[in-house]
């Protein structure tokens, strides 16, 4: 999977994902008014609402972009049909072509790990039978635990060719509360970097490793530090946009090779007709002003990885 | 809910909480038979099993313990059935007046554990309703992050009435990888400790905080340390019977008043049959030998209480 993201990567020229991460308040009144007319104003509603808004917004970017980042948390707080409404957006997106990235910040004990692994990447054995629940290619996961609750989401990813993106230096204001605090003079981050990337190193793709990163954009100089010690980890940078990141701040992120990391955005892509910027595409064509928020965030990108040269 | 947990505790005199953590090896044939006929070998046949298996082991127990503590992997490996199962459980139990701790360890920026806290402890808006998708009473965080990742949790808790066990030394082998590195001379489990208690002295109930945390049986004096650390919060302590902890090591985690701590156990109850001590039940009573196995876990902690005296 490492291998097709990047390839998905190269031919879009798009260093980019997607953050499916819809809150109700995000989805377009016309959206919402179809689904509760055939739910009614219940779970099942809003489950209904955020995938045909996800659909929409799929259906006018896949082409130019190679993955898309769904945050559980926006599906779960939907209860049980909100989670049947991700499990729904993720085999959508694979159908179009997408690399998968299940941002589901798990991580537990060994065989508490090994449940969440199998339940999103792996196969689950009922009887005679074996199914993938959530079925993502990537998922994010929180080391916090130790290498006992990294290790079995390894084991999965080696068996299925998936990957994972472990949380090292997170995008949030108070990131720094704990990953900030410094270790024999180094902060923890760096730490939780290196040990990435020895996790990494025994399960390398053709270029990059299965094993990516979290690296928020929001710390640039943090970045930078990390990118040299995690030198064939791929990775996954929120807080573009909405967070308060910008292209110039993510070049120390990339290899010399223009690889090496994947850009977040979420509400500045899929709410992008709220913003002034695409206001002229309306709450009716909302997915369109979704796709011209991707070729501008690509451009920004680029331009800024060009001019870095 | 932490009034309630501790009422529930001294009536029970049992500072326990059943694990309701189902492998699917551990259900009794009998049982996935049943299932299975019903729904064939399918992720709603495994999820019927396990409902069936957690119901009977709950009628068994539930006069005897205050709480019990659904693992969410365990259910999130079957997919949506699997977290349908979920919800019927933590349904189930608190029809039953049991405190219902979600051990879900989530944690994530802001808006995001905002969504979370909603999904498991709070109320999601649609339209003009509102619903609880999966409202346990308490739920364990992750607190990488830091304190954004922690607070949307305490406001809806306070919203809500409910609380929180956030995870400060977890009990598996590698918590150390992270948790025990030294920051100004002392471990960061401390300093995570520090952090809980000032959250929860802004979140108190009669006696104890809501805001608790999770501290493995597996480390004893890092409970001993931390117990001072947190005075007032309620602390989760996993770790018991299968995974090695004793009833001896338990006691620094308890205050003078013999509360303050709360001792799970998930494999040594609900797997109980399968041990040679209750063998006697076979695999058809597997519920009366999980009933069994609460007894002894009580009298083995509470006579360690004793003993301490």
């Amino acid at each position: 999977m490492i291998n097709q993201l990047i390839e998905n990567i190269k031919r879009t020229k798009a260093p980019i994902v997607v953050g499916l991460d819809p809150m109700l308040s995000y989805v377009p009144e016309q959206v919402q008014k179809a689904a509760f007319q055939e739910f009614g104003e219940t779970l099942e509603g809003a489950a209904e609402a955020i995938w045909q808004f996800n659909k929409a917004i799929v259906d006018a970017t896949y082409d130019l972009i190679p993955a898309v980042k769904p945050q559980i948390a926006m599906y779960e707080q939907f209860g049980v049909p909100g989670l049947a409404a991700y499990e729904k957006t993720v085999s959508y997106c694979q159908q179009k072509g997408l690399v998968v990235v299940g941002d589901i910040k798990r991580g537990d004990i060994g065989s508490t790990s090994e449940a969440y692994a199998i339940g999103h990447l792996g196969h689950v054995q009922v009887g005679s039978k074996s199914y993938a629940g959530f079925h993502e290619d990537f998922a994010t996961i929180n080391p916090y635990m130790g290498s006992d609750a990294v290790n079995p989401f390894i084991k999965v990813c080696k068996e299925e060719k998936k990957g994972l993106f472990v949380l090292v230096k997170t995008s949030n204001p108070s990131s720094g509360d704990f990953q900030d605090r410094l270790v024999d003079g180094r902060p923890l981050y760096e730490l939780v970097g290196e040990k990435v990337a020895q996790w990494g190193d025994s399960f390398m793709g053709d270029s990059y490793s299965y094993v990516g990163a979290v690296v928020g954009a929001t710390y640039p100089e943090q970045g930078k530090a990390l990118r040299k010690i995690m030198p064939h980890a791929m990775i996954l940078v929120p807080g573009y946009g909405a967070q308060g990141g910008q292209g110039k701040d993510l070049v120390h992120f990339f290899n010399e090779d223009g690889l090496g990391a994947i850009v977040n955005s979420s509400r500045g892509i899929i709410a992008a007709y709220r913003q002034e910027a695409y206001a002229r595409f309306g709450a009716e064509h909302f997915a369109d002003a979704s796709r011209a928020a991707v070729e501008a965030m690509t451009a920004d990108i680029q331009g800024a990885l060009e001019a870095a040269k």
